[in-house]
């Protein structure tokens, strides 16, 4: 074994950002080993090698340094070296090399940062940036069961100083692993002398630290807690979410969707800071796909050139009849998206969804059809505006319109269904990309119904 | 004074609903006779007389009843009879007759009814639907600046259980006002014999019971508390509002402005639950109105008819032309209304919006200006598809398309701040709607910058 060891260049493996080969080198090492083969390099360099460990082998490793030691990779990992070395690695790489870390280290290691170093260290906790564990404060009380209430106020007394929040404190067992959370109005209102056991009902809501930050915001509004306990993914306590931050949560997750609505990347900046040359990449690029897309009118109205030429009459209406379908649309994906955010609806109700639409969309078609349909024979009647076949130029108007409306309504109200399933964010079903999808098939529609009605008349 | 009175007749006004007379004829009358004069009455019709007293008078008369007639009065605020009795106001007489109650007629109406009642009796408190006091609840804790820690503490054992949140205690003056906000931190972590007003630093942030919901998101994401006192006009403590209500006025406040933005009135109701026949209607206000603005891109075009007939290869391009100017026009009001319900972008910010819109339009007209001058080109190399003027015409539509873009962004930023100007949710100003403004403008640029351009050529 000590043969193999010397032979592994670690250093040179970290300049050279070989974080793969590195990981499968030290792959099944014993702890002892591990911890002698870091200790020549420097503080940074032994924090990459650690951080690229296993969380079983980091667990081991941790425990087997001294605490002066575990200090300083605690701290190492706070600066700023250690995360630019890190973050060289590809997202796919990170994924499967950044494992969570044991739960003693994050512990200790959010324990010992400052508020700052703690967001340098985040990038290399392993969790998303979008996760909840980026949201976790480590300042909340810990209680044993077998306390009595007056060493647990003894204990929050004296520990509680930094707390978030002191209206939760936590029951941990033995092994730091979470048992129970005790509203601090049911320990002020006990006896001093109870134990803290017999205020325990075991039945609480945690969170895991890997799971995205938007699934707090549902369970914070069913649990009706201001702070939520968060635990790795063996259940020990690492942290604890208070409710003020996921009202942040809520509104930044709202202004993501919002923005994507509206047929724009999110800005993840304010408006009025980000740079004018950023926000313009954010929005051309999907403004560029909309155009692409938006050119298959041009194809499709190409494809119609002849009956344009001989009823250009018909090319009047063309903006009317195409934009009904896609403000629909627009309207149907909206409340759909928004519906989804909200959990109210999931991805296996399309089919009742699907059900809803046609009854709206063949209403609201019926309506903008005879709304059109009396428009044209108004203006028949105090302009003579469209010639002798008016009242077929009327119904083609009117046809065309309960088809296109109630396509846009199906199209826009499955897409976000489509896009969720293929794993894609549903707010991407933006209304100019419904309104630019309907625009295409309302063209066709459009001329298919005057072929069909028209034939052998205007056509 | 004794004969007047007698000569009104409170019932026979109650039952013609004839609410204006009848605080005319009460008006600067004295609390006793005013409590004599109701004595005969029914506790409905009492409790009506009572709710269209002024402020004064109400605060006056309470407190002139006995115990048993106050509560007797409150328990009728609560009935369903009294509330439709009262409902039957215009809103406009709403405004002006039900003044906000006295602080101690809300306290007590609050203690004393069930969370059923309280709804019933809400819409009669004189507070709006969106409005903070409709949050509030009463069960929160109240201390006295000259207890002492202990005394407090013996005090939060005793009446804090059915307390909303055990984080913070408010300090009230003997009248009741609020003088400061004390966390439960603080207080626990306190020798017990020190007055409460050692703690004290007169510091708090509050809300008035009056104000829109929506002001409460933002001074809670600042304030940093899980709940917040809310007063009255005159500083009285009335009640308190924690921050997981806000997290639902949050996501409700989105909802909102996202189905609005989408083109559609607020459902006010989950999608999956609101009547089809309901959400048809929502659906189709918004859809009929801009279905009739759209009509003008009729109007447009049959002005160009003659252009369109001469050369139909320009009608090819309307809807990928126009619908270019909607996606950009939605991007830009989707981003300022956003930005101007976070608070991000104020009424008075308009000129640098609007610089900032002209650079963003200016370049994403370009981008997509270019990409519409090289499809044509190309597709003439490849199929010839555009005659022998297809240069030309590659140019009027890369030069519409500057224009159309440029003011698309112009006026889908601008119309949020109009329309907060005159009174107007912002949010109004949805994608559709912009698209269709959009629309109508974008043909009137193409078609001129065609008749510029292509003049003694095509046309």
């Amino acid at each position: 074994m000590e043969n193999i060891i010397e032979k592994i260049d670690l250093e040179g493996l970290i300049e050279a950002r070989d974080f793969n080969t590195l990981r499968e080198a030290t792959r099944n090492w014993p702890a002892g080993n591990l911890a002698d083969l870091m200790e020549p390099l420097s503080a940074e360099k032994e924090a990459v090698v650690f951080r690229l460990l296993s969380r079983e082998q980091a667990a081991d490793v941790f425990a087997y340094l001294s605490l002066e030691r575990q200090e300083e990779l605690l701290k190492a990992m706070a600066r700023e070296e250690v995360a630019g070395i890190l973050n060289a690695m590809s997202p796919d790489d990170r994924t499967s090399l950044l494992e969570e870390l044991p739960a003693n280290v994050i512990q200790q290691m959010l324990n010992l940062l400052s508020s700052e170093e703690r967001t340098v260290a985040s990038q290399l906790l392993g969790y998303d940036e979008d996760s909840i564990g980026r949201l976790m404060t480590p300042d909340f009380v810990r209680i044993r069961p077998h306390w009595t209430i007056a060493q647990a106020l003894d204990h929050i007394r004296r520990y509680g100083k930094d707390s978030e929040t002191m209206s939760m404190v936590y029951v941990i067992d033995e092994n730091n692993k979470l048992i129970d959370d005790l509203r601090i109005r049911h320990i002020l209102l006990a006896p001093p002398e109870t134990p803290v056991s017999d205020l325990m009902d075991s039945r609480y809501i945690s969170l895991k630290a890997t799971d995205h930050r938007e699934s707090a915001v549902e369970v914070f509004k069913d649990a009706d807690l201001v702070a939520l306990p968060v635990t790795d993914m063996d259940n020990f306590l690492i942290g604890i979410v208070t409710v003020d931050d996921i009202l942040d949560v809520a509104e930044q997750e709202a202004t993501e969707d919002i923005q994507k609505m509206g047929g724009s990347e999110a800005l993840d900046e304010p408006y009025m800071k980000i740079a004018i040359s950023k926000m313009v990449q954010k929005r051309a690029t999907w403004l560029i796909i909309l155009f692409l897309s938006e050119m298959l009118t041009a194809t499709a109205m190409g494809r119609f050139e002849d009956e344009i030429a001989k009823a250009v009459v018909l090319s009047i209406f063309v903006p009317l009849v195409i934009s009904s379908g896609g403000n629909s649309g627009s309207q149907a994906s909206t409340l759909i998206i928004r519906a989804m955010a909200l959990g109210e609806v999931k991805l296996r109700d399309w089919w009742l969804v699907m059900k809803r639409e046609i009854l709206s969309g063949l209403s609201l078609g019926s309506i903008l059809g005879t709304i059109g349909f009396i428009r044209i024979s108004t203006w028949h009647y105090l302009f003579n505006s469209y010639g002798e076949h008016w009242f077929l130029l009327a119904v083609t108007v009117g046809i065309a319109l309960v088809g296109i409306v109630l396509w846009g309504s199906l199209a826009g109200s499955m897409l976000p269904f489509f896009l969720r399933r293929i794993g894609l964010d549903p707010a991407t079903s933006s209304a100019p990309f419904v309104a630019t999808l309907v625009d295409v098939s309302g063209l066709i529609i459009y001329f298919s119904v005057a072929g069909f009605i028209l034939h052998g008349t205007l056509l």
